[in-house]
């Protein structure tokens, strides 16, 4: 045993695994910071390492390092929506609601400084990158609404609800994490209920979704719960169904 | 009369003239184009002046004039929420969605390059001031629906709408303004009507606000509309309003 060994010991690590474990470091940092409060040489100490070895292995320094982490979380993320198409589908939604909420909890800081943009390593390839997992997630529902070809309502009806849950998930950060995030998955399935039947209003593909998915939900689900608590709210809106009675 | 004067007419103007007429080439062109397909000389051409004549009104260049005329037209936006406090929330719903979506017709390529982010112009100071009409917005909204102290499930839900309203105006853009207009104000006012019902089923002050704005609805109006609409798409429902009984 020498008394250098220990000092010199990342010297042993393979080309792909140093370049994991350099990723793997920048992450954590990225997750927890605005990108802007990362440097390299942060990453080089998290990773016990000189700061020229991460330039030899990202010579595009921190922007490369930055946009690394990002194809990464990315990844990560898309796993969130998988989930098998059997089940109320309020279900299916939230389950893949509490995966996607512990991944932003998990990466509060980067997720909100990547979603409000203005950021010093915002990049229209860094936008490009949210695109895709926004198109994945609605693809993922879509697939699950089993539809062969969803018309534009439905389709915007899903999009804006994806808006709706990263706006959601930006108030929830900001807010220390309140609501707990059980009421806030919940929540945030109503919604996706409520705008669901709005469509159904006015476009019969979308009505057919609707009334497939409700003949699989239960009194007992989220669904029940939603319908028995908004039933007072509206009780008093029967003036609304006879266009022409006098009040 | 002197062959020289139109092209030197320029001169003439007074200096906060002169500097409103470059901001209106300036926001003309931003409009219609990403900025980073704006020049300096498309300014100056536009306003019929030298590009030094920019330089000396703007020193700051094209970030400047595109910071100016950010903030020129959050201003003009900002314009199109005023609405007098009286009759169904739905028609004053209606009416400030109608001025908006104008907005965003007039501003279509500028107003998607902002809110899409990754430009080579967006920085921290446009994120601000972005912000600061969405906040403005859900002032609007909450005063509307006479709260003294709107909760964080009232504040959540008239958040995320508005989220919903950007991200459904891009998708509008995107796909050569279809739906028309008339049907895309109806499906957003459908949407709040529909995300606020939701939140009801959880929160006593939504279900209040719920209560007191349905009062002032009528049959004739969008929320008779969407209710009949809705009617036949959830008929089917009745089993979840049973918890324990057999289907």
């Amino acid at each position: 045993m020498t008394s250098e060994a220990p000092t010199r010991s990342y010297r042993r690590l393979g080309v792909e695994e140093r370049r994991r474990q350099l990723l793997e470091a920048a992450l954590l940092l990225f997750a927890h910071r605005a990108p802007e409060e990362v440097s390299l040489d942060d990453v080089a100490e998290a990773a016990g390492v000189s700061r020229p070895l991460v330039y030899r292995y990202f010579p595009g320094g921190k922007q490369q390092l930055y946009d690394a982490s990002l194809r990464s979380a990315a990844a990560e993320l898309q796993q969130c929506f998988a989930e098998p198409p059997q089940g109320p589908l309020s279900r299916r939604l939230g389950r893949a609601l509490d995966r996607y909420l512990a991944f932003v909890g998990r990466h509060d800081a980067g997720f909100s400084a990547l979603l409000r943009g203005g950021s010093v390593v915002e990049t229209s390839r860094a936008s490009a990158i949210v695109d895709e997992v926004r198109r994945a997630a609605a693809e993922h529902i879509l697939s699950h609404l089993d539809v062969e070809e969803p018309g534009p309502r439905l389709r915007m009806t899903v999009r804006t609800w994806i808006t709706a849950v990263e706006a959601a998930s930006l108030i929830w950060l900001d807010e220390d994490k309140q609501p707990p995030v059980d009421e806030l998955r919940d929540w945030l399935v109503d919604q996706f209920t409520a705008g669901l039947v709005a469509t159904a209003g006015r476009d019969p593909q979308t009505a057919a979704v609707v009334r497939n998915a409700l003949a699989l939900e239960s009194a007992e689900g989220p669904l029940g719960a939603l319908v028995r608590g908004v039933l007072p709210a509206v009780a008093t809106a029967d003036h609304l169904l006879r266009p022409g009675a006098a009040d």
